[in-house]
Protein backbone atom coordinates (compact mmCIF):
# COMPACT_ATOMS: atom_id res chain seq x y z
CA UNK A 1 0.00 0.00 0.00
CA UNK A 2 2.82 2.22 0.69
CA UNK A 3 3.96 3.43 -2.67
CA UNK A 4 0.91 3.32 -4.04
CA UNK A 5 -0.41 5.85 -1.34
CA UNK A 6 2.91 7.64 -2.63
CA UNK A 7 2.30 8.07 -5.87
CA UNK A 8 -1.12 8.98 -5.53
CA UNK A 9 -0.22 11.67 -2.94
CA UNK A 10 2.40 12.80 -4.70
CA UNK A 11 0.41 12.97 -8.43
CA UNK A 12 -2.16 15.15 -6.14
CA UNK A 13 0.47 17.13 -4.46
CA UNK A 14 1.41 18.12 -7.92
CA UNK A 15 -1.57 19.37 -8.80
CA UNK A 16 -3.27 21.05 -5.85
CA UNK A 17 0.34 22.45 -5.28
CA UNK A 18 0.20 20.77 -1.61
CA UNK A 19 3.64 19.69 -2.28
CA UNK A 20 4.34 23.69 -2.92
CA UNK A 21 2.96 24.41 -0.07
CA UNK A 22 4.73 22.12 2.30
CA UNK A 23 7.58 22.94 0.66
CA UNK A 24 6.85 26.49 1.15
CA UNK A 25 6.39 26.05 5.29
CA UNK A 26 9.63 24.22 5.03
CA UNK A 27 11.94 26.73 3.46
CA UNK A 28 10.63 29.63 4.77
CA UNK A 29 9.85 31.63 1.81
CA UNK A 30 8.42 31.14 -1.81
CA UNK A 31 10.45 28.82 -4.00
CA UNK A 32 11.15 30.65 -7.56
CA UNK A 33 12.44 27.61 -9.61
CA UNK A 34 9.88 24.67 -8.76
CA UNK A 35 11.59 22.28 -11.05
CA UNK A 36 14.42 22.06 -9.03
CA UNK A 37 12.77 21.14 -5.72
CA UNK A 38 10.72 19.02 -7.71
CA UNK A 39 13.94 17.33 -8.63
CA UNK A 40 15.17 16.88 -4.72
CA UNK A 41 12.45 15.21 -3.98
CA UNK A 42 12.48 12.37 -7.05
CA UNK A 43 13.68 9.65 -6.02
CA UNK A 44 15.77 7.20 -8.84
CA UNK A 45 12.96 4.48 -8.41
CA UNK A 46 11.13 7.21 -10.76
CA UNK A 47 13.48 6.79 -13.63
CA UNK A 48 12.56 10.09 -15.35
CA UNK A 49 14.96 11.49 -17.56
CA UNK A 50 15.26 15.16 -19.01
CA UNK A 51 14.99 15.31 -23.36
CA UNK A 52 18.86 14.36 -23.39
CA UNK A 53 18.53 11.25 -21.26
CA UNK A 54 20.12 12.72 -18.44
CA UNK A 55 18.74 10.88 -15.02
CA UNK A 56 16.47 13.17 -12.96
CA UNK A 57 16.47 12.93 -8.95
CA UNK A 58 17.89 13.96 -5.63
CA UNK A 59 21.48 12.20 -5.83
CA UNK A 60 23.42 15.34 -8.16
CA UNK A 61 21.84 17.80 -5.97
CA UNK A 62 23.05 16.19 -2.34
CA UNK A 63 26.88 16.90 -4.05
CA UNK A 64 25.63 20.85 -4.30
CA UNK A 65 24.10 20.56 -1.04
CA UNK A 66 26.80 18.94 0.55
CA UNK A 67 29.43 21.34 -0.61
CA UNK A 68 26.89 24.13 0.53
CA UNK A 69 27.32 22.88 3.93
CA UNK A 70 30.12 22.66 4.25
CA UNK A 71 31.30 25.78 3.33
CA UNK A 72 28.80 27.31 5.23
CA UNK A 73 30.09 25.45 8.33
CA UNK A 74 33.41 26.25 7.86
CA UNK A 75 32.91 29.82 7.70
CA UNK A 76 30.42 29.27 10.92
CA UNK A 77 33.38 27.92 12.17
CA UNK A 78 36.50 30.09 11.75
CA UNK A 79 34.59 32.84 13.64
CA UNK A 80 33.58 31.00 16.61
CA UNK A 81 36.47 28.85 17.50
CA UNK A 82 39.59 31.44 16.73
CA UNK A 83 41.85 29.07 18.79
CA UNK A 84 41.08 26.00 16.96
CA UNK A 85 43.94 25.13 13.65
CA UNK A 86 42.75 23.65 10.64
CA UNK A 87 42.62 19.76 12.12
CA UNK A 88 40.33 21.42 14.97
CA UNK A 89 38.32 22.88 12.97
CA UNK A 90 37.82 19.84 10.30
CA UNK A 91 37.15 17.55 13.04
CA UNK A 92 33.80 19.95 14.19
CA UNK A 93 33.21 20.43 11.02
CA UNK A 94 32.60 16.41 10.31
CA UNK A 95 30.98 16.28 13.68
CA UNK A 96 27.84 18.71 12.48
CA UNK A 97 28.03 17.22 8.94
CA UNK A 98 27.69 13.12 10.51
CA UNK A 99 25.38 10.95 8.54
CA UNK A 100 23.66 10.58 11.53
CA UNK A 101 22.92 14.55 12.27
CA UNK A 102 21.95 15.22 8.21
CA UNK A 103 19.70 12.00 9.02
CA UNK A 104 17.83 14.08 12.00
CA UNK A 105 17.35 16.75 10.13
CA UNK A 106 15.92 15.04 7.48
CA UNK A 107 13.87 13.36 9.60
CA UNK A 108 12.63 16.70 11.69
CA UNK A 109 11.65 18.31 8.49
CA UNK A 110 9.85 15.05 7.53
CA UNK A 111 10.89 15.56 4.31
CA UNK A 112 10.41 11.76 3.19
CA UNK A 113 6.69 12.97 2.90
CA UNK A 114 7.60 15.11 -0.06
CA UNK A 115 9.51 12.01 -1.91
CA UNK A 116 8.19 11.03 -5.34
CA UNK A 117 8.85 7.09 -5.51
CA UNK A 118 8.19 3.72 -6.79
CA UNK A 119 9.72 2.19 -3.64
CA UNK A 120 7.72 2.18 -0.48
CA UNK A 121 9.47 4.92 1.76
CA UNK A 122 8.91 2.37 4.43
CA UNK A 123 11.86 0.07 2.69
CA UNK A 124 14.09 2.96 2.78
CA UNK A 125 17.21 2.99 4.99
CA UNK A 126 17.65 5.67 7.87
CA UNK A 127 20.17 7.51 5.38
CA UNK A 128 18.06 8.63 2.91
CA UNK A 129 16.61 11.90 5.92
CA UNK A 130 20.53 13.02 4.78
CA UNK A 131 20.29 12.74 1.81
CA UNK A 132 17.20 14.51 1.00
CA UNK A 133 18.44 17.09 3.61
CA UNK A 134 21.34 17.63 1.61
CA UNK A 135 19.69 17.84 -2.14
CA UNK A 136 17.19 20.59 -0.34
CA UNK A 137 19.91 22.36 0.94
CA UNK A 138 21.76 22.37 -3.14
CA UNK A 139 18.27 22.91 -4.58
CA UNK A 140 18.10 26.10 -1.99
CA UNK A 141 21.56 26.90 -3.30
CA UNK A 142 20.40 26.60 -7.20
CA UNK A 143 16.96 28.14 -6.48
CA UNK A 144 18.33 31.46 -4.63
CA UNK A 145 22.06 31.75 -4.40
CA UNK A 146 24.17 31.59 -1.63
CA UNK A 147 23.22 34.36 0.95
CA UNK A 148 19.76 32.61 1.10
CA UNK A 149 21.36 28.83 1.05
CA UNK A 150 23.15 30.49 4.29
CA UNK A 151 20.44 31.36 5.74
CA UNK A 152 18.72 28.36 5.33
CA UNK A 153 21.42 26.36 6.83
CA UNK A 154 21.97 28.96 9.88
CA UNK A 155 17.62 28.21 10.25
CA UNK A 156 17.88 25.06 10.22
CA UNK A 157 21.35 23.30 11.52
CA UNK A 158 23.37 26.37 12.79
CA UNK A 159 21.21 28.19 15.17
CA UNK A 160 19.11 25.07 16.66
CA UNK A 161 21.52 21.97 16.69
CA UNK A 162 25.43 23.77 16.68
CA UNK A 163 26.32 24.40 20.11
CA UNK A 164 30.27 25.03 20.00
CA UNK A 165 30.61 24.10 23.85
CA UNK A 166 29.42 20.90 23.11
CA UNK A 167 31.23 20.13 19.99
CA UNK A 168 34.98 21.57 21.73
CA UNK A 169 33.44 18.24 24.76
CA UNK A 170 33.56 20.97 27.26
CA UNK A 171 29.40 20.47 27.77
CA UNK A 172 28.07 17.01 27.88
CA UNK A 173 25.14 17.41 28.41
CA UNK A 174 22.92 20.93 29.71
CA UNK A 175 20.73 18.66 31.69
CA UNK A 176 23.51 17.59 33.85
CA UNK A 177 25.23 20.97 33.97
CA UNK A 178 21.92 22.20 35.22
CA UNK A 179 21.18 19.65 38.19
CA UNK A 180 24.66 19.99 39.39
CA UNK A 181 23.79 23.82 39.45
CA UNK A 182 20.83 23.51 41.49
CA UNK A 183 22.46 21.21 43.64
CA UNK A 184 24.63 23.34 44.65
CA UNK A 185 22.56 26.28 44.90
CA UNK A 186 20.05 24.17 46.53
CA UNK A 187 17.29 25.16 43.80
CA UNK A 188 14.33 22.68 43.47
CA UNK A 189 14.03 21.38 40.00
CA UNK A 190 11.31 19.74 37.98
CA UNK A 191 11.60 18.17 34.29
CA UNK A 192 7.32 18.03 33.38
CA UNK A 193 6.78 15.49 30.63
CA UNK A 194 3.67 15.14 28.07
CA UNK A 195 3.01 13.61 25.24
CA UNK A 196 2.63 16.79 22.49
CA UNK A 197 2.46 15.11 19.13
CA UNK A 198 -0.41 17.36 17.46
CA UNK A 199 -0.66 17.49 13.99
CA UNK A 200 3.14 15.53 13.69
CA UNK A 201 3.45 12.39 12.13
CA UNK A 202 6.19 11.69 14.07
CA UNK A 203 5.89 11.25 18.12
CA UNK A 204 6.87 14.73 19.84
CA UNK A 205 7.49 15.47 23.96
CA UNK A 206 7.05 18.35 25.41
CA UNK A 207 8.79 19.42 28.44
CA UNK A 208 8.42 22.40 31.38
CA UNK A 209 11.85 23.11 33.02
CA UNK A 210 10.60 24.27 36.80
CA UNK A 211 13.48 25.55 39.06
CA UNK A 212 11.78 26.80 42.28
CA UNK A 213 8.43 26.16 41.31
CA UNK A 214 8.53 28.72 38.36
CA UNK A 215 8.75 27.58 34.94
CA UNK A 216 12.18 28.36 33.34
CA UNK A 217 12.57 27.14 29.78
CA UNK A 218 10.46 24.72 27.86
CA UNK A 219 11.64 21.80 24.81
CA UNK A 220 9.92 20.61 22.13
CA UNK A 221 11.47 17.21 20.16
CA UNK A 222 10.78 13.76 19.12
CA UNK A 223 12.19 12.09 22.53
CA UNK A 224 11.64 12.82 25.99
CA UNK A 225 15.56 12.86 26.28
CA UNK A 226 15.76 15.64 23.92
CA UNK A 227 12.91 17.51 24.64
CA UNK A 228 14.76 17.91 28.47
CA UNK A 229 18.15 18.89 27.00
CA UNK A 230 16.19 21.67 24.53
CA UNK A 231 14.95 22.47 27.93
CA UNK A 232 18.24 22.88 30.05
CA UNK A 233 19.97 24.18 27.19
CA UNK A 234 17.68 27.44 27.10
CA UNK A 235 17.74 27.52 31.03
CA UNK A 236 21.45 26.97 30.97
CA UNK A 237 21.55 30.03 28.90
CA UNK A 238 19.07 32.00 31.01
CA UNK A 239 21.10 31.48 33.83
CA UNK A 240 24.70 31.14 32.05
CA UNK A 241 26.58 34.13 34.51
CA UNK A 242 25.63 32.01 37.43
CA UNK A 243 26.29 28.72 36.00
CA UNK A 244 29.15 29.71 34.92
CA UNK A 245 30.43 31.35 38.38
CA UNK A 246 29.30 28.66 40.09
CA UNK A 247 30.45 25.95 38.72
CA UNK B 1 70.45 35.64 3.67
CA UNK B 2 67.37 34.57 2.96
CA UNK B 3 65.25 34.96 5.29
CA UNK B 4 66.57 38.38 5.97
CA UNK B 5 65.75 39.44 2.64
CA UNK B 6 62.55 38.51 2.70
CA UNK B 7 61.49 40.23 6.70
CA UNK B 8 63.39 43.10 5.66
CA UNK B 9 61.62 43.25 2.24
CA UNK B 10 58.21 42.38 3.79
CA UNK B 11 58.30 45.08 6.70
CA UNK B 12 59.37 47.37 3.64
CA UNK B 13 56.57 46.12 1.53
CA UNK B 14 54.44 46.81 4.70
CA UNK B 15 55.79 50.46 5.18
CA UNK B 16 54.90 51.26 1.14
CA UNK B 17 52.16 49.49 0.34
CA UNK B 18 54.25 47.24 -2.16
CA UNK B 19 52.93 44.50 -0.46
CA UNK B 20 48.98 45.65 -1.24
CA UNK B 21 50.50 46.89 -4.85
CA UNK B 22 51.00 43.50 -5.44
CA UNK B 23 47.65 41.97 -3.99
CA UNK B 24 45.47 44.40 -5.97
CA UNK B 25 47.37 43.09 -8.90
CA UNK B 26 46.68 39.64 -8.17
CA UNK B 27 43.20 40.04 -6.95
CA UNK B 28 41.79 42.66 -9.41
CA UNK B 29 39.72 44.49 -6.89
CA UNK B 30 40.86 46.57 -4.15
CA UNK B 31 40.70 44.58 -0.83
CA UNK B 32 38.58 46.24 2.21
CA UNK B 33 39.64 44.27 4.66
CA UNK B 34 43.79 44.17 4.45
CA UNK B 35 44.39 42.10 8.01
CA UNK B 36 42.96 39.42 6.83
CA UNK B 37 45.41 39.53 3.58
CA UNK B 38 48.10 40.15 5.69
CA UNK B 39 46.84 36.87 7.90
CA UNK B 40 46.57 34.93 4.96
CA UNK B 41 50.34 35.52 4.25
CA UNK B 42 51.70 34.67 7.53
CA UNK B 43 53.54 32.06 8.38
CA UNK B 44 53.02 30.21 11.66
CA UNK B 45 57.39 30.98 12.11
CA UNK B 46 56.19 34.51 12.48
CA UNK B 47 54.69 33.39 15.75
CA UNK B 48 52.74 36.61 15.71
CA UNK B 49 49.74 36.09 18.11
CA UNK B 50 46.31 38.39 19.11
CA UNK B 51 45.13 39.68 22.14
CA UNK B 52 43.99 36.39 23.58
CA UNK B 53 46.91 34.43 22.67
CA UNK B 54 45.58 32.98 19.30
CA UNK B 55 48.01 32.53 16.71
CA UNK B 56 47.68 34.87 13.60
CA UNK B 57 48.68 32.77 10.51
CA UNK B 58 47.59 31.48 7.21
CA UNK B 59 47.13 27.75 8.44
CA UNK B 60 42.82 28.77 9.26
CA UNK B 61 42.27 30.59 6.60
CA UNK B 62 43.18 27.05 4.15
CA UNK B 63 40.36 25.60 5.57
CA UNK B 64 38.00 28.00 4.94
CA UNK B 65 39.47 28.73 1.06
CA UNK B 66 39.29 24.78 0.92
CA UNK B 67 35.51 24.85 1.64
CA UNK B 68 34.90 27.87 -0.74
CA UNK B 69 36.98 26.14 -3.75
CA UNK B 70 34.45 23.10 -3.12
CA UNK B 71 31.20 24.73 -3.51
CA UNK B 72 32.48 26.86 -6.08
CA UNK B 73 33.63 24.12 -8.36
CA UNK B 74 30.73 21.66 -7.42
CA UNK B 75 28.30 23.97 -8.25
CA UNK B 76 30.18 24.22 -11.85
CA UNK B 77 30.53 20.87 -12.37
CA UNK B 78 26.97 20.01 -11.17
CA UNK B 79 25.66 22.27 -14.16
CA UNK B 80 28.86 21.81 -16.63
CA UNK B 81 28.54 17.77 -16.46
CA UNK B 82 24.48 17.09 -16.00
CA UNK B 83 25.19 13.31 -17.10
CA UNK B 84 27.63 12.66 -14.37
CA UNK B 85 26.38 11.24 -11.30
CA UNK B 86 27.28 12.18 -7.26
CA UNK B 87 30.40 9.67 -7.20
CA UNK B 88 31.33 11.11 -10.50
CA UNK B 89 31.43 14.79 -9.76
CA UNK B 90 32.79 14.15 -7.06
CA UNK B 91 36.28 12.57 -8.88
CA UNK B 92 35.78 15.16 -10.88
CA UNK B 93 36.57 17.85 -8.24
CA UNK B 94 39.13 15.96 -6.74
CA UNK B 95 41.14 16.15 -9.75
CA UNK B 96 40.15 20.62 -10.19
CA UNK B 97 41.49 20.58 -6.51
CA UNK B 98 44.69 18.47 -6.25
CA UNK B 99 47.22 19.13 -3.64
CA UNK B 100 49.39 19.30 -7.50
CA UNK B 101 47.21 21.80 -8.77
CA UNK B 102 46.84 23.95 -6.25
CA UNK B 103 50.43 24.28 -5.97
CA UNK B 104 50.58 25.20 -9.35
CA UNK B 105 48.06 27.93 -8.78
CA UNK B 106 49.50 29.35 -6.15
CA UNK B 107 53.12 28.77 -8.13
CA UNK B 108 51.44 30.79 -11.05
CA UNK B 109 50.79 33.45 -9.07
CA UNK B 110 53.78 33.81 -6.96
CA UNK B 111 52.27 34.30 -4.13
CA UNK B 112 54.95 32.65 -2.23
CA UNK B 113 56.93 36.56 -3.19
CA UNK B 114 54.76 37.88 -0.32
CA UNK B 115 55.04 35.59 2.40
CA UNK B 116 55.79 36.81 5.78
CA UNK B 117 58.18 34.08 7.30
CA UNK B 118 61.32 33.46 9.65
CA UNK B 119 62.05 30.56 7.45
CA UNK B 120 64.00 31.02 4.18
CA UNK B 121 61.28 30.49 1.91
CA UNK B 122 63.36 28.06 -0.03
CA UNK B 123 63.67 26.12 2.73
CA UNK B 124 59.62 25.22 2.09
CA UNK B 125 58.62 22.11 0.37
CA UNK B 126 56.07 22.50 -3.01
CA UNK B 127 52.78 22.64 -0.61
CA UNK B 128 53.39 25.97 0.36
CA UNK B 129 52.05 27.06 -3.17
CA UNK B 130 48.60 25.53 -2.59
CA UNK B 131 48.23 26.42 1.13
CA UNK B 132 48.67 30.31 0.03
CA UNK B 133 46.15 29.66 -2.89
CA UNK B 134 43.75 28.72 -0.25
CA UNK B 135 44.19 31.08 2.18
CA UNK B 136 43.87 33.93 -0.04
CA UNK B 137 40.70 32.35 -1.51
CA UNK B 138 39.86 32.04 2.12
CA UNK B 139 40.55 36.05 2.50
CA UNK B 140 38.71 36.81 -0.26
CA UNK B 141 35.63 35.11 0.81
CA UNK B 142 36.07 36.70 4.27
CA UNK B 143 36.69 40.21 3.11
CA UNK B 144 34.20 40.36 0.57
CA UNK B 145 31.62 37.29 0.61
CA UNK B 146 30.66 34.44 -1.69
CA UNK B 147 30.16 36.04 -5.11
CA UNK B 148 33.55 37.91 -5.43
CA UNK B 149 35.37 34.80 -4.06
CA UNK B 150 33.46 32.51 -6.93
CA UNK B 151 34.29 35.63 -9.01
CA UNK B 152 37.79 35.00 -8.62
CA UNK B 153 37.75 30.85 -8.59
CA UNK B 154 36.40 31.45 -11.72
CA UNK B 155 39.22 34.29 -13.07
CA UNK B 156 41.92 32.30 -11.71
CA UNK B 157 40.83 28.40 -11.86
CA UNK B 158 38.18 27.67 -13.51
CA UNK B 159 38.79 29.70 -16.61
CA UNK B 160 42.05 29.15 -17.46
CA UNK B 161 42.43 25.74 -16.60
CA UNK B 162 39.05 23.51 -15.93
CA UNK B 163 38.43 21.86 -19.09
CA UNK B 164 35.31 19.54 -18.81
CA UNK B 165 36.38 17.02 -21.74
CA UNK B 166 40.19 17.01 -20.78
CA UNK B 167 38.45 16.12 -16.98
CA UNK B 168 36.35 13.71 -18.33
CA UNK B 169 39.31 12.12 -20.00
CA UNK B 170 38.26 12.54 -23.19
CA UNK B 171 41.22 14.81 -24.50
CA UNK B 172 44.46 13.85 -23.59
CA UNK B 173 46.33 16.56 -24.97
CA UNK B 174 45.16 19.10 -26.79
CA UNK B 175 48.23 19.17 -28.84
CA UNK B 176 48.37 15.64 -30.26
CA UNK B 177 44.62 16.61 -30.81
CA UNK B 178 45.63 19.06 -33.59
CA UNK B 179 48.31 17.39 -34.86
CA UNK B 180 46.26 14.50 -35.73
CA UNK B 181 43.55 16.84 -37.03
CA UNK B 182 46.23 18.48 -39.15
CA UNK B 183 47.66 15.47 -40.59
CA UNK B 184 44.41 14.17 -41.94
CA UNK B 185 43.58 17.72 -42.99
CA UNK B 186 46.66 18.06 -45.16
CA UNK B 187 48.09 20.52 -43.25
CA UNK B 188 51.19 22.39 -42.19
CA UNK B 189 51.82 23.09 -38.50
CA UNK B 190 54.73 24.29 -36.96
CA UNK B 191 55.35 25.60 -33.17
CA UNK B 192 57.42 28.41 -32.63
CA UNK B 193 58.86 28.72 -29.67
CA UNK B 194 60.52 31.42 -27.65
CA UNK B 195 61.35 32.31 -24.07
CA UNK B 196 59.85 35.16 -22.61
CA UNK B 197 60.14 35.69 -18.83
CA UNK B 198 60.05 39.41 -19.94
CA UNK B 199 59.46 40.84 -15.66
CA UNK B 200 58.49 37.31 -14.68
CA UNK B 201 60.69 36.07 -11.38
CA UNK B 202 59.96 32.71 -13.33
CA UNK B 203 60.78 31.85 -16.24
CA UNK B 204 58.57 31.83 -18.78
CA UNK B 205 57.48 30.55 -22.81
CA UNK B 206 56.00 31.82 -25.71
CA UNK B 207 54.48 29.52 -28.28
CA UNK B 208 52.79 30.93 -31.85
CA UNK B 209 51.05 27.94 -33.22
CA UNK B 210 51.06 28.26 -36.87
CA UNK B 211 49.14 26.01 -39.27
CA UNK B 212 49.25 26.51 -42.82
CA UNK B 213 51.89 29.15 -42.26
CA UNK B 214 49.35 31.56 -40.49
CA UNK B 215 49.59 32.25 -36.89
CA UNK B 216 45.99 30.61 -35.27
CA UNK B 217 46.94 30.98 -32.16
CA UNK B 218 49.53 31.57 -29.11
CA UNK B 219 50.24 30.59 -25.33
CA UNK B 220 52.43 31.46 -22.70
CA UNK B 221 53.76 29.18 -19.69
CA UNK B 222 56.27 28.25 -17.42
CA UNK B 223 56.96 25.26 -19.38
CA UNK B 224 57.41 24.95 -23.43
CA UNK B 225 54.88 22.00 -22.93
CA UNK B 226 52.12 24.02 -21.13
CA UNK B 227 52.55 26.77 -23.72
CA UNK B 228 52.61 24.39 -26.63
CA UNK B 229 49.45 22.49 -24.76
CA UNK B 230 47.64 26.29 -24.27
CA UNK B 231 48.16 27.21 -27.97
CA UNK B 232 46.60 24.09 -29.03
CA UNK B 233 43.88 24.30 -26.90
CA UNK B 234 43.16 28.03 -28.33
CA UNK B 235 43.50 26.56 -32.16
CA UNK B 236 41.29 23.81 -30.95
CA UNK B 237 38.56 25.59 -29.55
CA UNK B 238 38.45 27.97 -33.07
CA UNK B 239 38.22 24.73 -35.21
CA UNK B 240 36.67 22.66 -32.73
CA UNK B 241 33.74 22.04 -34.80
CA UNK B 242 35.54 21.04 -38.05
CA UNK B 243 37.90 19.25 -35.77
CA UNK B 244 35.20 16.78 -33.62
CA UNK B 245 33.74 16.43 -37.01
CA UNK B 246 36.68 14.91 -38.92
CA UNK B 247 38.17 12.98 -35.63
Amino acid sequence: MGFIYNILKNSRSDKDGNFFLELERILGFKPKKNAIYKKAFTHRSMNIKDKKGNPINYERLEFVGDAMLGSVIASYLYSKVPHGDEGYLTKMRSKVVSRQHLNELGKDLQLIDLVQSRIPTTNFGNNIHGNLFEALVGAIYLDKGYKSCEKFIYKKVINPHVDIEKLEGKVISYKSLLIEWCQKEKKTFEYEIYEDTGNDALKHFSVKLKIDEKVISKGRATSKKKAEEKASKRAFFAFQREMTKSS
